[in-house]
């Protein structure tokens, strides 16, 4: 593929992963028990598909950081848990339901929950998630959580909604993407990171630093999957290359080859992304276009300035271990790229 | 169809339909314009889907419950509209997800939402209602309110993932169906009830009142609409008898049939709804072997009973026009089947 690796971001991406893994590890081990105690159910089928996607080896990097951002903000209580959880379930419900909307067969390199048991399962499983989430909340008893989170799912929606009413549109232009992507992914990273500055009762300053810091980063998060798809990266995270591709799913590399195409070009990604008629070697051209118009350095390069933006966001607060590791979670996403 | 008449029970059922409708058209008036208000969306997808199903004529009696035992309580405020409508955004939710699940093209005489715009887009619009749903919750408030909605909103999921297991199960026992229909149907109804106790702030033996008179009533009403897929009042609401049938979905009249069932006609059933092996002739024969065995008037037999626990239930309160309402309003959902 035609990106150049920066070995210092690989470098510095992966060890922060880790120093962030090292330092909320007591946290996430009794997140991790939350999870799979409130997933159980009397109904068999539930804790099944649940623990099926659950256990496929996701990072948990929403609940991480909500963990981070509520000891960054000092907090000292329990509380953070059971969010942070409720967290996970949302994002669980919505790969649940994503997969199903997607008819995807395959996440994380293992068979989608809906490849299993159906996409009727699925629906059902990731309702029980959604809803297990918010009683979850109720239970901590934060109103205020409780409109972030519940806000949050509402936006998510509409993005994969809006999402869907321009799927294989060529003629997307980059502002309506970033709508899409900061409505469906970035959202719920936002509202991750917000919630910490609540529970830990910090000022309203704080609670909005944490919340740009979120949603740049899930922005980041995206572009990058993105790029992920046509990099041979994904190989390693046990997805195929070319899947948003063969979907006709438009993202940014697509927008930036579109519109920096010639005629010919665009005439080939109206035929292979709008009409969805594909053909033997289409992929491998695909490839060529996106590598030609320098679209998946440039969609990174859009990414770093998401990036700048999130390291900006959290300069308010005091320089400690948990605004380093933040920091620093910054190039690990835009590192995965690599 | 082997149901006799009971010209009394249609004739007060009708009316007490007639009389609820007229005690709380005001505050339905008002209802009707918060679904609508509420549902909007700058994806313009959202509001088409959503009052495709919401505007397609369904009774609203889950929020006229709502208000009905707000007002029973001697509630005088307003908080009762937005609970209502957020009780009507988690049913059309649960609907929209239902469809897709069972892959119903028509409800309530019109195509259903899948039918028309794809399974995509009802699973996330009913995801984005849900949202909405939670959302309007956090602005009224009340935590108590949040702890039953969500409640109810998770135990339908796991009754919906439930049905789905013992799904096309002929062995399936008449109290396990009831542990269904319990979770799935009647939670809603008791959580519609109930909040009306709460925001009137009434002691918790009322608060479980009608909790109980709404879980009898969402059972009755869940019986009755097994018999109807079986009657010719069926096509009066705009669907095909036998729907249930042809999906070899287990219902009462079914679990009765089968059980009181010679050798032969259980093989029959479990030709047909075990392994959906049906032919030309295979409805008249089940209707023969429902009507033989008397199954349809026993499943409304079986409804009076819990009909008659939802009237004790109501009787702690001064008996006034909205308690005679609710009593009446038993008879209305017996009276269905006719």
């Amino acid at each position: 593929m035609g990106v150049v690796v920066n070995f210092e971001d690989e470098k510095k991406g992966e060890s922060a992963l880790a120093r962030l893994q090292k330092l909320v590890k007591d946290d996430m081990d009794k997140v991790n028990q939350t999870i799979l105690h409130k997933m159980q159910s009397p109904v068999a089928l539930i804790p099944q598909l649940a623990g099926h996607l659950i256990a496929s080896g996701g990072k948990r990097l929403r609940p991480m950081l909500t963990i981070a951002s509520s000891r960054l903000c000092g907090y000292e209580g329990d509380r953070h848990v059971e969010l942070s959880a409720c967290v996970e379930f949302i994002h669980s419900a919505t790969l649940l339901h994503d997969d199903v909307v997607d008819e995807s067969d395959l996440r994380r390199g293992r068979d989608t929950a809906n490849a299993v048991w159906g996409n009727k399962a699925s629906v059902l499983v990731g309702d029980f998630l959604f809803s297990r989430s918010f009683e979850l909340m109720v239970a901590d008893g934060s109103l205020e959580v409780l409109r972030i989170l519940s806000h949050a799912s509402s936006v998510i929606a509409e993005g994969e909604v809006l999402q869907l009413t321009t799927a294989n549109d060529t003629d997307t232009t980059e502002d309506s993407y970033m709508e899409v992507i900061a409505a469906k992914t970035a959202a719920l990273f936002a509202a991750a990171c917000e919630i910490g500055a609540v529970i830990a009762e910090r000022p309203t300053a704080e609670q909005e630093a944490l919340q740009s810091y979120g949603k740049n980063l899930g922005i980041i998060f995206q572009l990058v999957d993105d790029v992920l798809d046509y990099s041979a990266e994904q190989e390693k995270l046990g997805k195929s290359v070319g899947d948003d591709f063969r979907e006709g799913k438009i993202t940014l590399p697509i927008v930036l080859a579109f519109r920096r195409g010639t005629d010919e070009e665009r005439a080939f990604w109206r035929r292979t992304m709008e009409e969805l008629e594909q053909q033997d070697g289409d992929l491998e051209k695909a490839l060529d276009l996106i590598n030609k118009h320098n679209a998946l350095n440039d969609t990174l390069e859009r990414a770093r300035h998401y990036g700048a933006i999130a390291r900006d966001a959290l300069a308010i607060f005091p320089d400690n271990e948990h605004r380093q590791a933040l920091t620093d979670i910054v190039d690990f996403c835009i590192a995965r790229a690599y």
